[in-house]
């Protein structure tokens, strides 16, 4: 739980509007991508000097740029790109804050955007986050992430080709699809989690242990706060509405409603799961008493026959001198007849009981 | 779990407006009906050949337009009665996505609807899920659902044989017909599952087992399952109103209406469900407390009467040469009496405290 | 739970509009009273008929005119009303299900309103629910329940009797004074369950018994029922207000506003009893816990006070032939005194830890 | 739980409008005060009888009216105030009847508020619940309360001795202190209920007991029903706010806002309270498995100990002809020292598990 | 629990506007600094004397005056500046009653906002509450808190310094730096209970006692109290918009937005901090049951497997004359033998059901 304040409070005391980088350190350098395309043009640049990029921004051009910027960690970068396209600072504050809430603002010259990116860890399949920040002009499109990663290959890919409709369509379309792929990948975020709770599930059922119940409890850790870093794209929508915002067109608004569905969609999954994760304590607490109660029938079960039955042994090892049954000829296989009745007794009352 | 999102996350990396059939896979064909009815008029005709049944579909004609396309699993069907209709390929998605989330929307050529089925499998009496989509014009209705169903066969009778008041009304009289059998389907739904809320009440009540627990859970997933496929349906009424939709003729209205109220029914039903089974886990913990209490019991009596009486013998059971009461001539008798007189104090004991 | 979903299953597959009666089969006759007054007129009738019945309104005359229909099972008399006072087919099927949800609806002849009637049975003291559907014009009320009641009896004979100020208020004062009979009945039902409720919180105190466990999920299903059944009436003001309906009057608006208020106030009196019901299973967990303790105690201490004196005593119930202490004169008398002693140090320790 | 509803069904089957007395048997005079006061007159009046009382009330003077009503178990006492005033029987029955919702009602000629007083007992501590009902005119306030109490001395002593602006002030101000009065009391009686909670809470911690679990029950009980009575006094700020009521000057309005917020105040500590209370109960439960778990240890430790070693004597007790061991000269001290082996073995395995 | 009414209960019978101070007893004088500057002038004054203070305070000067009142116990300093600024009666009463509610209020004349700082006392590490209030005019800023604190250095120095653009900006500005200043404040007290709640949760995974119960409910009653004084904070922005309140400048409100920002986000962390703390105690209570299931198995298997060996040993310690197996010349290995098979089965069958 430390995590989730601490970087915020790495700020107390600070002017606001200094640019601090909040998430882990990095060394590697930044590496910004422009792309400039429209139906019939196409170019694409990678460079690691920003003075460059911005040249080749023509704002006259009548072509969509998208400058894709990897690593959040170099300040100096992030401002430059803040002066060059006029942003307030409180605005690259939360660029660089990487522990900035998700959310979505209409400003005049443009639409600012902070957007959680979750993904699996390739290898040790854990849920890792990462802050995307996009700002979107009339016809360019910016995005920050924290680390190099290969998620928008993909898009670049149908630019290039001039696949699907995207080259004939503004930026608009391409923050959509930006976006789109960010919350697609929720899904796959959510299948995992769901094969988790299965997997919890089953051993919940078949063979409850210690070891049940916390990954019970990470997994409503996890889930907890993966809603609250989804929750506040609800608005993405109404926020994003043609009467709201001049940089989505028409035709491009029947995308932005389909992405507010799918994110409906994965907060309503999440709320399921949140659900039936709940339920799993009870039911582990359930199993627990199960498993007490099986083992004190066990003990019961025994303890009851045995303990007449050696009370009895123990009466005929005692020394008085004038015990008459001692004498007897068939004393002991009597005797022994009468403990297997008692325990028989026993049993057929515990049979009654349902114990057996 | 895993099922919940496992489907969405198919269609992670694709272009939007990509048609995927995210259903179980199948291999019939799809069947394609075709009613073409006014008052007087009446025409059927079943193919499985789409340009044949678009070639009938007569835009000028006074006839309602009933297309019922079972199986949505072959895109390129579903895909030339998108374009022919001019359907956007975002809807078109949405239909044959069948994870899709319910939904009522208006567009200015027709309404759009996605609505879950929801059936009992005729062998197992297990729960299934089905998508219906349709899409209501002005005198054209487009249902798609995923299974060959014979679910309409009641309402394409009541147009052949013109009962009731059905082919005096227009389209949004029939789209409200065949919501209206799903939502009637709702209630035999929610009746099998009443049913086995009350086998697991009286389970609970009589014997409950840790298979009690099980079926307390799966109750439980699957009323969160049902109350997220039908809550979105409440907007219907809303949705549909008259000062909302062009496609709702007033003398309609009042159908809608009674369709909202049965959905809110049903939601209702399903929050009391809810409330029920979340209380009969606690029931549960507590049954299995009281028989914990009960096993406790039995073997605190047996053990706390006989522990001290088998002290008493082990005592007379010790070899010291001198014991008096050994060598007395009533000390056997003497001392069993006293045995006797300590059970008996402490079973009065155990009356007192109510534990016999 | 069947019952909850199991009637409206029923009506699955009918066509809209067909009237279905859902309840209890019922085979006396349906009995029509009609009353007819004004400040100085009064006339009244009791038919079996309703030709006859229907007769006698006679829509010019100045009077009010209620009509009251006890029993709708015979569907014949319910659709020739609704036929002669022009009410829609969607309506009469409401009336005839008798497990339709609570609702008030403004319409442009009459408002429609359908409420639960909640009353003790007189024998058996359970709870028992009827549904109550009324009609009001703008000279006229028509009022169906279930069964024979007498709940009506007071106002008839206060119109009878021209007492108070009913003969001088026209029809929507008469509807009122009808519901506040119905709302004033759902006290008494709230007395009876809170004294149930009282009734099982001194048993929780008392003595917790499985049976204790039972009675209160019974009152807690019976509570989530009536929640159901009494909340939509939480509407009945705001749809009835001056502004929405035409045929409430100014000097009667006061009364309605008194109904809400004692809706409103039964709701929250239902909602404290849902509290106190749901805390009471804690309670009941709590106090089996500590029942169990009380055992546990009591075997405890039997259990670790004669196991160790057992113990010795077998030590010296043992055969060895080279045993010192068994030939002491005084070896007897000496152990069992340190067998006193090891018991004393024994109970003082539980009378330390509180035991005792 | 029996009172909440049992004094509202006294009141079934009567006519609408009849004042009904709800509260407990009465029998002392009803005391009626007038107080007639500007910044430069005063007159006080204490009187049983209310004509004489009327009598005195001139509508045309220019000073502030208080008539204080202590006692409404005289139904026509109240009854003869509610003629004088033109108040609608529907509001009379709102001030004899003790059980009403609090409220707070804009009629033409004046404010209409019933409100919760809420105070310590001074002998037994327990928490009492009077009605207090006001209406507020343009120059005069009426106020009713069931018992004679002191809580307004202070007020009259402000009067009588003009301290404070209250002379200054118009019948809205006054109204205003009466209802500051009860709303401190809140305070007085929230502070006495924490008292409550933190000694429950310590012997929570110190040593829980049945008794510990009652007293939680106790205090949920009797914060739900706090919360209920105070609960609609929220909306007394914007009942009254300046657009809404024509008899709060502007002068009054920030007092009713302090007022406004100390109501918000009082309802979220009693949220607090029953968070806190609410989180009582697991603590108990948790508490009581903590002690089962302590009686376990020492039941387990003892009985694990000798339960072998007891099985060893027994066997060297056992009457075999054959037994070499028994015939060994130092037999008996061997065995005695492998069972000191095995219970120190036994006690470092329980050290190991820390249940030492 | 006692303290959150008991200081508000201190002012009950006082007349409305009395100033009564409700913190702990001081004894310090109250300090009272004052900075006047704009972007070319600066002049501070550290003053023990109110009317000294209040001379400096030139109304028509072009520069930004910031007082800050250190202390509020003295009630008669409190007043002057009250008076001297025309601050009504009541808004005086909330500064000095420390007890307050957090709220933001807009006059005519100026802003009045009641903030909670929070902070870690530097020795105990404990959670310090502070009552904050601010005075926002168009060119001044009253801010008052009840302890000599540190905390608004930095800006004063900021201001000594003219660094970053604090010279340059409006009253306005200054009260945002300083609202800022307590709001990231909260982040740093967020970071300790995130520890605390790292330090517990490793506590109940690893070793839960008895002081880890209580540590989590004394975790749960501060988030909870933080909850209650900082909810109110969620409206700073709404109530500080450019459309309701004139003293906030167009420049200034992006400050106010993220202000608003980091408010939701620290509710947010809060309430993650509940919803974990309640599951803990569910944990623990899962804990503590598979504590004593882990006791139970050890005692159940060491009875289960002795008692019936004890038995056998008992049963040939009998005294029978005519026991045949007694004589018998290897009766005394082949009963050892039988015991040793008996032990071995019932562990065989502790290892099939998991115990071992």
């Amino acid at each position: 739980m430390r995590k989730i304040a601490a970087k915020a409070s790495k700020k107390a005391g600070q002017p606001p509007g200094t640019l601090v980088y909040t998430g882990n350190n990095r060394i590697e350098d930044i590496k910004i991508t422009t792309l400039d395309y429209n139906e019939t043009q196409f170019q694409e640049r990678t460079l690691h000097n920003i003075e460059e990029c911005l040249k080749h921004k023509d704002k006259d051009k009548d072509t969509v740029t998208w400058i894709n910027v990897e690593g959040v960690h170099d300040i100096s970068i992030v401002e430059k790109i803040g002066n060059y396209f006029d942003i307030h600072p409180m605005l690259m504050e939360d660029i660089v804050n990487v522990h900035q809430r998700s959310k979505i603002e209409n400003y005049e010259e443009f639409v600012f955007m902070v957007i959680k990116m979750i993904s699996l860890e390739s290898k040790t399949e854990g849920i890792e986050k990462e802050q995307f920040s996009l700002i979107l002009g009339s016809d360019f499109v910016i995005s920050f992430h924290e680390k190099t990663d290969d998620i928008f290959n993909q898009i670049r890919e149908r630019i290039r080709k001039a696949s699907g409709t995207i080259r004939k369509m503004g930026a608009d379309y391409l923050a959509y699809t930006l976006i789109d792929v960010i919350v697609d990948n929720y899904f796959v975020v959510l299948e995992k989690i769901g094969e988790m709770i299965d997997d919890v599930e089953s051993e919940l059922i078949e063979n409850p242990t210690p070891k049940t119940l916390h990954a019970i409890h990470y997994l409503k850790k996890e889930v907890i706060q993966l809603r609250n870093s989804i929750w506040p794209m609800r608005e993405i929508y109404s926020k994003l509405d043609r009467t709201e915002s001049k940089f989505i067109h028409q035709a491009t608004a029947i995308y932005y409603k389909d992405l507010h569905e799918h994110t409906i969609e994965v907060i309503e999954i999440i709320e399921t799961y949140r659900d039936i994760i709940y339920g799993m304590i009870d039911i582990y607490i359930s199993s627990v008493s199960n498993k007490m109660n099986e083992i004190m029938k066990v003990l019961t079960i025994i303890s009851t026959v045995f303990i007449p039955l050696t009370f009895i042994a123990g009466v005929y090892g005692m020394n008085f001198i004038n015990m008459p049954e001692i004498q007897w000829r068939y004393g002991y296989p009597v005797i022994m007849v009468v403990m297997l009745i008692i325990s028989l007794l026993m049993l057929a009352n515990f049979k009654r009981k349902k114990w057996l």
